[in-house]
């Protein structure tokens, strides 16, 4: 009786059902939707993830995944290089940029403070940060981390690491709802929490 | 202002979501994994794909997906080939062999038959079951459709064309929760829908 697929089907699946969000009835789903698929469509998905992890890297100064270092942000000459605004990840730039409130630059940490996941401050490109602040040229840091249990651990080193500087450090306006990931706001809501941040 | 990823990255997200279940928010998660993914990792995904997509085919007696046709059941020596269980897709057989309940043959229909989505009899392998019942050595068909309307629909169609021949006609036991897919069944409820199954 064969109780698992043929070797390629089952490899297939298996490799869907490690990606997040995909459990194993998803990711079989997805495998037989391929298996049943134009063999173009198939060879474009295969295509894209070859070339978006070989071309894709990440932007030396600010963390933020781009195909050019530094990243067409960082050297964007309408940019204002006096604001920076501090995020988790790569997504939570796009989700700010769709706001089309702010003007300023990023940079990405690559993640959150969380000691149950063994994420310390030495895990996260804080050194880089503090790099870009000696310059002098930053005026502000906007905190816009997610509002949730890491989030808020990481706001509170950060202000307490950078306090001494004399830089002006805000945080994106409450507003968001708590327990929440940054990236499910809606524009207007995030828009809003960015017009209205405080300072820490 | 980037209002979308660059070319590569917006290239992998817009592929993912393509696929079903995920959404644009899913896609964009597993993008930002596999960028972040060992590339190892990231390899071996594409690779599955394309393996996959190039070794599988469909088997020329009973349609199920395999790497050999005809695939190992229609093959296999010990299995029961005058029971034939006609199911809708290839992942419906995978389901019914983990029941351990099942040792005859299947044929896998590729569907159900849908108005809604212009599905007819036609679009199914009936044709090719019908040949299969024509070698006389079948002497039950058992049909085991999704409990739903098309599944329904399609376990009547059958019936009325499979009356006249000589052959006993049943289907699972009630007891499946109507409405859903029979993917979804636990292998208990399965095994015994099976057991219990009903004539026609
Ligand atoms: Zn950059
Ligand atoms: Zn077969």
């Amino acid at each position: 009786m064969a109780l698992a697929y043929d070797g390629a089907i089952q490899q297939l699946i298996d490799s869907f059902a490690r990606l997040p969000g995909i459990g194993p009835k998803g990711a079989q789903r997805i495998a037989f939707y391929l298996l049943g698929a134009d063999a173009q469509e198939v060879q474009d998905l295969a295509d894209a993830i070859t070339t978006a992890k070989a071309k894709v890297r990440f932007c030396e100064i600010c963390g933020n995944v781009c195909e050019t270092s530094p990243c067409p942000i960082c050297e964007d000459p309408r940019r204002d290089r006096a604001v920076i605004c501090v995020v988790e990840e790569p997504k939570d730039v796009m989700s700010i940029e769709r706001t089309r409130e702010y003007r300023g630059l990023y940079h990405v940490l690559g993640g959150a403070i969380n000691p149950m996941a063994n994420i310390g401050p030495s895990d996260l490109r804080i050194p880089n940060l503090l790099k870009r602040l000696k310059s002098g040229e930053v005026t502000e840091v906007i905190m816009a981390l997610d509002p949730n249990i890491e989030g808020e651990a990481t706001t509170t080193y950060l202000s307490r690491l950078l306090g001494p500087l004399e830089i002006k450090l805000t945080r994106l306006a409450s507003g968001l709802p708590v327990g929440s990931d940054l990236e499910y706001a809606d524009e207007i809501t995030l828009g809003r929490a960015l017009t209205g941040r405080s300072e820490v």
